[in-house]
């Protein structure tokens, strides 16, 4: 059996997700019936992870094993032309036997979008969250320190998520403007959507909660805004209740940038 | 009678067009029967001039005449919240009476984005036209410098086209890759879309025949592409026919950045 990598982008606008669920449309549903359909027999796709209805991947990373001898070249080909046009295969690798997409997920890394203006883009509207108000930046960087390192994130998880283990490692949470926004007169790709301003939460783990990039990004706001001190992240941490935490943000503004693996090419 | 100008943002992808037809879902259309609804009386709308269907705008400019008295504020904040949302009214202001959004223009400015890589995008794939081989942006910009100056477009023109007046006075025609296209490894906005390769035509006149940016960016993908050579952009010019000029590119990558006027604010 080869053991084949798909590296998936996606605009998760019109999807319940990535997880298979019946009478969903979601991500990993529709690639495996395409993959079943070129390879003829049935196919398991194993994802690096969920992502929520609305989410959205540039980086999603997924494996399946089979008997096809098609090409990497092919597979890309067969499965782009059958996708709908908002499931873009962006690499195809053969890969050891033993790779699995979620088990051997070293890293995981997330961007939340924030679109700082007064009024709403026609073309950002889907992969962005409209924040209207003044945010302090620094403050919220000030606050990203506390999330670094080996926590607790229950403060920041579902309420009611079955999952047993809420610790994880953050290795990077930082909030920044993109370089390109546009604000030093240059041509740049920014006005291509309107010369608009956009605020981005970086944040790279091992493993992230359910919606946790989400309620983390809320309560950077309510930092950037000053209803929370920066330093009062850490109480938050410790307080391991939902409730001490803000708000999460709806799930548009979030993408899976990329997911990392020690080498497995084969 | 108060005159008022709005700048309009639109994702053209699900629209016939700018201008009103019968039976059809337009921009014009709409956003008549949003200010018709908030001043409660019938408004005509008069834009800089029509998109085609899936053509986009950053800058579209309009304007109407009203008794309201509604502040510009107000308008804009009635208008983006009765618009459907890939419909965004981005400033409204008051103008002189005399002021007219299509007679007064004095140049307009277009961008026809390129996804030039091997796979499409799943954010831009209704933003972008994508061609996955290599174009020499230095040749299209040497083409480019024929385009400037007063000529007759018509080997750009819709075939049977009933305008009469087909000489236009181009200002400004270049080719260029955003700074932003991210091969430098810094954090750059393109990362939102994927790192993704695009190449910008934007060309500004006093004014454009139908189809007129779309046929010439054609033109200009066949002479990247090395089928055509530059200079043979000045004998498509002088040979007033269609057939002399390379294909029409589709509508999806076309967007209207700006319109200028002199100045008319009261």
């Amino acid at each position: 059996m080869r053991n084949i990598k798909l590296i998936i982008e996606y605009d998760g606008t019109n999807y319940s997700g990535w997880q298979i669920q019946p009478y969903c449309k979601t991500i990993q549903g529709i690639i495996q019936d395409k993959l079943s359909i070129i390879t003829k027999s049935p196919i398991k796709l194993t994802g690096s992870g969920r992502t929520d209805s609305g989410v959205h991947a540039i980086g999603q990373t997924a494996n399946f094993k089979t008997e096809s001898r098609m090409t990497s070249d092919q597979f890309q080909m067969a499965l782009n032309s059958l996708l709908p046009n908002d499931i873009v295969i962006r690499h195809v690798g053969e890969v050891n036997e033993n790779f699995n997409a979620r088990y051997n997920a070293k890293l995981r890394t997330y961007r939340y979008t924030i679109l700082n203006e007064k009024t709403s883009s026609a073309f950002l509207r889907n992969y962005t969250y409209l924040f209207p108000h003044d945010l302090d930046i620094n403050a919220m960087n000030e606050a990203c320190k506390f999330l670094i390192g080996t926590h607790d994130f229950v403060s920041f998880a579902t309420t009611g998520d079955p999952v047993k283990n809420t610790v994880r490692i953050v290795t990077r949470a930082e909030v920044s403007i993109p370089e390109s926004s546009g604000f030093d007169g240059r041509f740049t790709i920014q006005e291509f959507w309107s010369d608009r301003r956009m605020i981005h939460f970086e944040i790279q783990a091992n493993g992230f909660l359910r919606c946790m990039v989400r309620a983390i990004t809320g309560t950077l706001v309510e930092i950037g805004r000053g209803k929370i001190k920066p330093e009062e992240m850490a109480s938050i941490l410790l307080a391991k209740d939902r409730n001490a935490a803000g708000p999460s943000l709806p799930a548009k503004g979030l993408c899976l940038i990329n997911v990392s693996y020690k080498d497995f090419v084969k």
